[in-house]
């Protein structure tokens, strides 16, 4: 087991992938993440399985579409049964520990139907999806359904920053000349300095909760799988000093958008523009508010990796640990005339994507970059690989990058698929489209990103003739552009009739199906004749079990 | 609760929809089942969603198709945490109690992974698809892994026929002239007299079964739904006197089929053709053995529900009990040169469904005969809504019947749609197709039925034009055929694409996901008074809940 290498698993929430130097960003200097990168392969053609928080994570956690574990909008549950990479992990004595965000949701009905104590071990593990615990915090208001105090809040309080709600007036709130509170909901207040120290943000405290973890971890031989998820550079907008007058609005980069885009007649399309969060985002002054926070928390957030790697330098941990960087989708900050997430060009559902394997057979891919199609569902069977467990394809629909880390032959993708249902959103109510037609379904195929939208007209671009995405070919009628459409189709055809949900046909069961007729099930013998044939032994030799004791 | 009428939920095993009397057949009478029809309504038009028993019962016990509930092929078990009919049934003060068969295997790794003990309550239900188990009997083989001694086992020992192997050697055996023992596995020996007195047959056992049932129910005000699930006329075909010589090779209809079929080009359909059960029953003198006896297993089996109506109706029953005749599946009997079901023509996948409602509200359909195109999975919400259990579309695919069977508007589907997973198969084997891609699905309009073949053309009939389905004109050049091929496939793509993995998003979910801005989830106010344009209050009351006690 001691020969399994552990695995860091760095999520940053709404991280675009463009944000970061090694990425490209001409302003945003992130040397930590680059260091990162030159240790391991960084991937350029990275989607997550749906553009938003939930339905992505439960993706990552479960290498498994949206379609298949459910789970396709934030809030609603994993439901217990759906297998996870905890519990893959677990089998093979390995475990997966959380510190930081999940956005799992418990499934309360489930656990009650099956009888499952929410409190037990097996209870909290399900309502965890999969990980154990060491750092539950996913970083929303205190007023949300969803959380209404964390560990965090009690550590705000323990350094003496007390409030009925420390995570809002102090992480997430800036303060005026007179000294009033100024939340960090509000977008007008992003550029204001947050009004808790550096050292005590939320991005410090989680970065000290993954070093005492692997602390804790010191002297166990279980190897593990540390998800160390950051809340940020995720909304609410607001940054501590020094980083929240870093950047200004000269760093801020020209938005990705046209006038046509914006004149739409697409009604899908149309209802997005229409949301309150997009015709924030195309303001000028939302932007130039916002952004330079934005860059603030990335700043800060690769200054906390850089300690969190020195830290496991001088501790001995980083020669035998796998170091992923990932995201769980990106930000439009106004491209697209659009705000938040929740589509597909590429600023929302492309993200930054490295990883740095430490053992030998990866020397030869150090500081490579690779442009295949890979998913976020492919890292959880990457982990199982590392940790010995062997491949489960009844289960998981990701696929191993292994090979592309060691610079080997057996990776490959034809196509990247996203999903996401808006059955919640503005635009399902202004278009009034009922819940169970309110979902997209995005293929890409390296060149031509299709995007089934149902009850209306597709969405396509040609990313080689237009790689910023500015002009929707979903009703164009060139031959070629038909043909991609219908050839991207088929191909969406044949994923979605996939048997995706047949989890429990394990290598045992599939054993026990195989060849009945040596068990005495004979299907169209005519005679002994015929099952002597068939079988290779004579009729008379098929004996009963006859009763059980 | 009293008002709620129960449910006898009749299922025979393989029987093809054109052998009972009501259905057309011009020599097997079927007075008794031709009641029920008198009583009720006789859909003409329905069909399962898989060929092949287990994974067409899973969708009856789920209300789901099988790409939804995963249990796509004999012997692959329901998840622990697929939703059955019984626990929707539970929640509304109803029980689902099954006698005889449900073809469902354990999940042991999932309730081993989950904590949860098999012997339990809750464990015995999961393993047995939600129901409670009166009478577990899934008549196969004592050989076979999946039932190694039955409690209909001890009913002949106790009858005194003993072996170790009651099963096979008197309900499903013959003797010869020496009084050797001939197994009814063997179809040669179809035509002799099963080893066992009708009253002691496996048919007439499980009749007795849901007498008794239903006499330990007379004194609860628990409504419930009995599903007598009956063993035959599945295979082995061999059936009690007097019942094994009322027909001979005078009543065997001819085979539907023709020499094209058998010469057909198509890979799959040349593999279906080529495999040992195609072959023999494209034999004639398996057919004139085995029909035969497949009609008197559905003559005794007719016998014995009017011998069971007539029980109810004696004992007051009747008025407040809907009843329900259906099958799994049929049987082709050397039709289209092939044995056994596992495809799609009319007698594999359209099943005969009567269901006559007693109470007044479907006077005006006693009689009936129905051509809407309904599916198995109809079944269970209208069970649901005879019992009051609020709809969850959530969780059901099925469409609930009740409209159709008291006249009234609110029923429509423009598709059934049907799935086979091959992967066990000869077929599969012979033409090297990996697991994953070994499915096939059907869709059909009332018109078109379209056969999509993974990684093969695809197979389509006219039933208005070739109503014996013996023309395949999936590779059709004709552009009406070639614009129903892309019709019928656009909405399978549909039908694939919808959410139907989302079970946990109940109303509660929903109405917590819903409004996210009334609970201090901001997403894109630049200011206080565009909170409060949108939300309706000032922003300074939004507040905190605090640190919970």
């Amino acid at each position: 087991m001691t020969n399994r290498p552990n695995v860091l698993w760095i999520m940053a929430d709404q991280l675009r992938f463009d944000y970061l130097s090694c990425y490209g960003h001409p302003h945003l200097h992130t040397p930590h993440i680059d260091a990162l990168a030159k240790r391991g392969v960084q991937f350029t053609s990275a989607r997550v399985q749906s553009p938003v928080c939930g339905p992505s994570r439960m993706s990552a956690y479960t290498g498994r579409y949206p379609r298949s574990h459910g789970s396709t909008w934030n809030g609603i549950p994993l439901r217990v049964g759906e297998p996870t990479l905890g519990d893959h992990l677990r089998e093979v004595g390995a475990k997966a520990v959380l510190v930081g965000k999940t956005h799992m949701v418990a499934d309360q009905h489930g656990l009650a139907w099956l009888g499952i104590d929410p409190d037990s071990e097996i209870g909290v593990r399900v309502s965890q999806c999969g990980f154990g615990a060491f750092e539950r915090d996913d970083g929303l208001h205190p007023d949300s359904a969803r959380q209404n105090w964390s560990a965090y809040d009690d550590y705000l309080v323990s350094h003496g920053f007390s409030s009925a709600n420390p995570w809002g007036d102090f992480a997430n709130s800036g303060l005026d000349e007179d000294g009033d509170l100024l939340s960090g909901w509000l977008l007008k207040n992003s550029r204001l300095k947050a009004n808790v120290p550096e050292e005590h943000s939320e991005t410090a405290y989680l970065t000290d909760r993954a070093i005492e973890f692997m602390k804790s971890e010191m002297d166990s031989d279980t190897p593990w799988v540390c998800h160390l998820s950051y809340i940020k550079p995720h909304w609410p907008y607001i940054v501590p000093a020094p980083y929240h007058d870093m950047y200004d609005e000269s760093h801020v980069v020209d938005p990705i958008r046209n006038a046509a885009e914006r004149d739409t007649d697409h009604p899908l399309m149309s209802a997005y523009l229409n949301a309150r969060v997009c015709k924030s985002f195309a303001r000028d002054e939302v932007r130039t508010h916002v952004i330079p926070a934005y860059m603030g928390l990335i700043k800060q957030l690769d200054d906390n990796i850089g300690r969190l790697f020195a830290w496991m330098d001088d501790n001995g941990l980083s020669e035998n640990t796998i170091i992923v960087m990932s995201s769980d989708h990106g930000d439009y900050m106004g491209d697209h005339w659009m705000g938040d997430k929740d589509f597909y060009h590429e600023m929302a559902v492309k993200v930054p994507l490295i990883v740095a394997d430490p053992r030998p057979l990866a020397d030869g891919t150090r500081g490579a970059k690779c442009d295949a199609l890979v998913e976020m569902i492919d890292l959880a069977p990457t982990f199982m690989t590392a940790m010995g467990c062997a491949p489960k394809p009844h289960v998981i629909e990701g696929r191993d990058l292994t090979p592309l880390l060691h610079g080997t032959d057996g990776f490959s993708r034809r196509y990247t698929i996203s999903e996401h249902d808006y059955s919640w959103s503005e635009m399902a109510r202004v278009l009034n489209v009922p819940q169970e037609d309110a979902h997209t379904t995005m293929i890409f195929d390296g060149r031509y990103k299709f995007i089934r939208c149902e009850g209306f007209d597709p969405i396509m671009f040609d990313l080689d003739a237009d790689p910023q995405e500015l002009n929707d070919i979903g009703r164009s009628s060139l031959p070629n552009h038909a043909d991609a459409r219908s050839r991207l189709e088929a191909a969406m055809l044949q994923w979605a009739t996939r048997h995706h949900a047949r989890i429990t046909a394990t290598p045992k069961v599939w054993g026990g199906i195989s060849n009945a007729s040596n068990v005495g099930i004979l299907i169209g013998y005519w005679d002994a004749v015929d099952y002597e044939a068939d079988v290779g032994k004579p009729f008379d030799t098929l004996k009963p079990v006859g009763r059980p004791n």
